[in-house]
């Protein structure tokens, strides 16, 4: 019996779509192409971009997609405006600093969502801010940021936008026909629930067009990989075949199960029944129910002294669920994913566990709500 | 009947390879921690440097790793010596043009090997030179490059030698205890017989300490990977899980095989089982066989008006076989890969479907010796 991962990605992914990776796939072969073609054309549907956009694929995780985003889009003498709110976007913010962008930042607290009218007012008063470069689902806290508004105070200050919606995409409705994003980054093995190992990147044509010679690297360079696509339909370099297999099979999946709406609704059950479960249990979360996502949960570690994370993550997965560390520096949390190839039924389970557990270290807290 | 695929990385796999593939693995855990550190350890072995180097994974093609390499080792000031005979070797040479490092070239024939004693020279009249930079086996055309001369050469002249071993390493002997090398770079997908989806530099612990710094990116920075691989056994970022199960099966088969002897007689039976069988239907090879690979061989294309690669590539597919183009630039030719979980049988086969294409398109040569 595998674990169950309660993890925002790497995640539990459907037999259907491992077993997509159990042929081997030459890089140069027409049958190949054609499916690197259906992938990345699908990609661009789910995101509205059909028209004005194309897909860019990226052998390596989300990072090196963000990474190589930020290289090619925004030129060495550009300036980025970087709201956050949390782990992710300070990973912008040094990807910034070791690439030699400027950046200006807008420190918020990490329990609340970025503000759109600081966003604007911060465009308005600095005229050297090129990009807006904005985390749509901070995966550190799970806080769903408002990213239309901040969308519409970027394009209309005539900025260009960048958006890491790694853990959102597919899950949460954007549409960058009706909201004006300009770079959209995401990745295989979240909530299109493929295997980890690309990423990709939905970019305006008008922006790669004019990426030309921005990039730092050669391997992160989109417009070099979205030129050589377009004369080829290949990647540049080895392609990890079966990911692209198992990718391309999460897809079918995930268009068979309804698209968006559907695997959103199924997320935020899977949400609602972990927030009322735990909360039953006596946990509280970091966040206000009206800002939460329904992709992460961040929970508070309970003031109990019988309490460890190791030993509740250790008794838990040996239920058969794995759950998540925090990623808050200054108090102690844990985290618990929604998203997967999984059922409500699953995560009620798992709250049993983490109950079952709780008895066993001799804990028992008094429900919350 | 899935095709062989003569190519060299992706190439063809074991069911057993793929079918380590069927689980999640959650990317915190310590199942897969170990899983990461046992592969690490295996491969430091396999290079000889369990003593003296490290091995630091990276996520993406192997393209991704000699970057991650040149950007990690070489500082900014550093100036780095590339002998080159063929495509790969252009490709670091372009690499260091795009990270702003100086390079200084030495151009082969690409049907010569690499000459040691140009290296040496040009060591000996220019000491600006830090770094040496050189491709193993030639993937362009197949040449195997004397590493151990050039090795000896750069020690003796005290500079630091970065290797591109990615298509001979676990096919070609290399050990980094009898052979100096600072640097050594990978890939899952090619001799390990793994499937695509990371690299991995075995790098000496002193050049990975005095690292800090030097990196262009954050995602391809190896010291900062190095850092916190050894603080907390995890990859900084998503690891591509199941590409890390793959190549912990492969590993084992490739032990079970008889490790770097076994596979490399395999792979030279199965060349030279190539070699003589396209001969006899004409077909010259580029390279005399004193500097041919047992990876990949490059064929010239035959001097006949029927001929068209696209149509031999599609009547081999049809027959169950990939073919791979060639990477020449000026004359014509193709490339047949070796390597894979194939057998010299296969390779029999394969000759024969070439064959048969031959004389479906109206071709017939007189055997070459």
């Amino acid at each position: 019996m595998q674990p169950i991962l309660l993890t925002p990605g790497p995640l539990t992914t459907s037999e259907r779509t491992r077993s997509a990776m159990l042929s081997d796939w030459g890089s140069w072969d027409g049958e190949f192409n054609r499916l690197t073609a259906s992938v990345c054309g699908d990609l661009l549907a789910i995101a509205g971009g059909d028209r004005t956009h194309a897909c860019v694929p990226l052998q390596g995780s989300g990072t090196f997609a963000v990474e190589a985003a930020l290289g090619t889009f925004v030129p060495r003498s550009g300036k980025v405006l970087v709201p956050s709110n949390g782990a992710y976007a300070d990973r912008i913010i040094r990807i910034l600093q070791v690439l030699g962008r400027e950046a200006r930042i807008i420190e918020h607290r990490e329990d609340e969502p970025l503000d759109a009218s600081r966003v604007a007012a911060a465009l308005a008063s600095d005229p050297a801010i090129t990009h807006v470069a904005l985390v749509h689902c901070e995966t550190g806290t799970g806080v769903l940021n408002p990213l239309d508004e901040v969308a519409r105070a970027v394009a209309s200050h005539g900025r260009t936008l960048v958006v890491d919606a790694m853990s959102s995409f597919a899950a949460v409705a954007i549409d960058v026909s009706t909201t004006p994003i300009d770079v959209l980054i995401a990745a295989s093995g979240k909530c299109l629930e493929g295997v980890p190992g690309m990423g990709f990147v939905i970019a305006s044509k008008a922006n790669l067009s004019a990426a030309s010679g921005n990039s730092h690297s050669l391997a992160l360079d989109l417009h070099d990989q979205w030129g050589y696509m377009q004369r080829t339909g290949q990647w540049r370099y080895t392609p990890p075949t079966h990911v692209v297999a198992a990718l391309r099979s999460a897809i079918d999946q995930f268009v068979e199960e309804g698209g968006q709406p559907a695997r959103g609704t199924r997320y935020r059950m899977q949400c609602g029944e972990l927030v009322s479960g735990m909360r039953q249990l006596g946990f509280r979360t970091l966040l206000a129910d009206d800002v939460q996502s329904p992709i992460i949960v961040t929970f508070l570690a309970p003031d109990h002294p019988a309490y460890s994370f190791p030993e509740l993550y250790r008794r838990v997965r040996d239920s058969g669920f794995i759950l998540y560390p925090g990623k808050l520096t200054r108090i102690e949390t844990f985290r618990i994913g929604c998203i997967g190839a999984i059922t409500v039924q699953d995560i009620a389970r798992a709250v049993g566990a983490v109950g079952d557990a709780l008895n066993a270290m001799g804990i028992r807290l008094g429900a919350t709500s």
